[in-house]
């Protein structure tokens, strides 16, 4: 991670760890213990840092943008206690630690994820068009109509792959960047501009996702994926292009520089 | 069901199950037909009659109470796919048809219940207010937090049981007549009145429940009930205290007539 950004990174970091540590204050004790285990498993926090980073390309204040990052990274953590499930891709572990189910049991891993969801939407509740953006972006016509798109497991050809990847994933992370737009003041055509810049990051971050995966996808069987339909050198071409696409979309903002440096950030894994 | 509750139910239910019918109009194909499916399973929709007749009681109109009553069901329809999920109660039919997880798998069946939950939210993105007492009453500390202590079974005493029950059913009932007092336009007196109207109704209905369950009980083993605690005589006589609590907290407000009615039907379950 460049030097820049790290510092950023760091000091943003801060306030938005103590605050993750903090949500649902009032949950039953013994499930508030089970959902902060995968909320402190830690992660990159994508989705918070491009809120915040999308807050202040605009001119706005990162504090601002606190709740919208907590929301964003609320709803990715239930996704994850949820697709770690055994009747979805039944993992034991996450970053190297046992998932929520082994520890604490599948049917309060179902309840962790259903609190966190419920959570993530009290904390936008001020504002009707983060809640919106949030609906959207988690619901049936994005991330979880991604995941549905997933399971089912018939993708075919690079359309469809697309089309998966911009709910699954694509739809949370181009939230992030119009709910960071939208308590920073943005005017529309900056909602455009970050719109934009969601969509290339969040294709550039999937398809570095497959690169890094790419020693398991040699062979012909297996999920569809950017590595089997593009190759390698294909692959890291069009993340390439995506982060110039995302590049492109936000150089006019006022300050966009750790928006730039993100989109490089998420890009860099497939290199 | 009395008469004049009948005929104001139908009428009320025909715009809301219309309206049920229609939600989630561009989820994934395939998910929006597998989250339909318990949506129009049925069921007696106590929740949004509670939340009109609570709007039409402070003299407020019901259309208004259309989007917290479609969001009230579906966070019920949601908690209803999640609970009959294997890892939780394993049921495999519900009012005399087979659950999600058996028509459209687990996996599916975890996704329609995270597909609902969101559109909840997206049900009442405009009021800040709305948002919140429905994250509340669905969440950790609300309706999520009972199902909790009631999978952790280690419920131990009438106290114990009542708050197991206020959080697990109780929270969102109370939430729908708050919801539908607010856009009403209750003032505060009179949302508070709702409340214990609410309140005392949530635990005549679990009272009810129990008793309809009574021939389960009759041996020492099982879980814990009111029946089990009280006697089948003591609960019904609770049950019967309640509903007068309830009739006597919402008596002054200017139309309580569907109100009373919606106690007596929740709590005739019991006689």
């Amino acid at each position: 991670m460049n030097d820049a950004l790290a510092a950023w990174s760091r000091s943003r970091l801060m306030v938005v760890e103590a605050a993750l540590a903090g949500v649902c204050p009032d949950a039953e004790p013994g499930l508030r213990e089970a959902l902060l285990y995968p909320i402190q498993t830690g992660g990159k926090r994508i989705r918070p840092l491009l809120c915040l980073a999308a807050a202040e390309s605009v001119g706005g204040d990162a504090a601002a943008a606190l709740s919208p990052a907590l929301a964003l990274e609320l709803v990715h953590t239930y996704s994850l206690v949820h697709d770690d499930l055994p009747a979805m891709d039944d993992d034991d572990e996450r970053r190297g630690r046992p998932t929520v189910h082994i520890v604490y049991g599948e049917a309060t891993a179902i309840l962790v994820g259903d609190a966190l969801l419920t959570a993530a939407f009290e904390q936008v509740a001020d504002s009707p068009i983060l809640v919106r953006e949030l609906a959207r972006a988690a619901g049936g016509a994005g991330m979880v109509g991604g995941q549905y798109l997933d399971i089912c497991g018939n993708v075919d050809g690079i359309e469809a792959l697309k089309h998966l990847h911009r709910l699954k994933t694509g739809a949370l992370l181009r939230a992030a960047v119009r709910m960071g737009g939208v308590v920073g003041g943005a005017s529309q055509l900056q909602l455009q501009a970050l719109a934009r810049y969601g969509e290339a990051v969040g294709l550039a971050f999937q398809i570095a996702d497959d690169v890094l995966d790419a020693d398991e996808v040699t062979e012909d069987a297996g999920p569809p994926s950017y590595v089997r339909l593009l190759g390698v050198d294909g692959a890291r071409a069009e993340a390439r292009r995506l982060v110039q696409e995302a590049t492109t979309a936000v150089g006019e903002l006022p300050r966009p520089q750790f928006l730039l440096l993100l989109a490089e950030f998420v890009a860099a894994r497939a290199f």
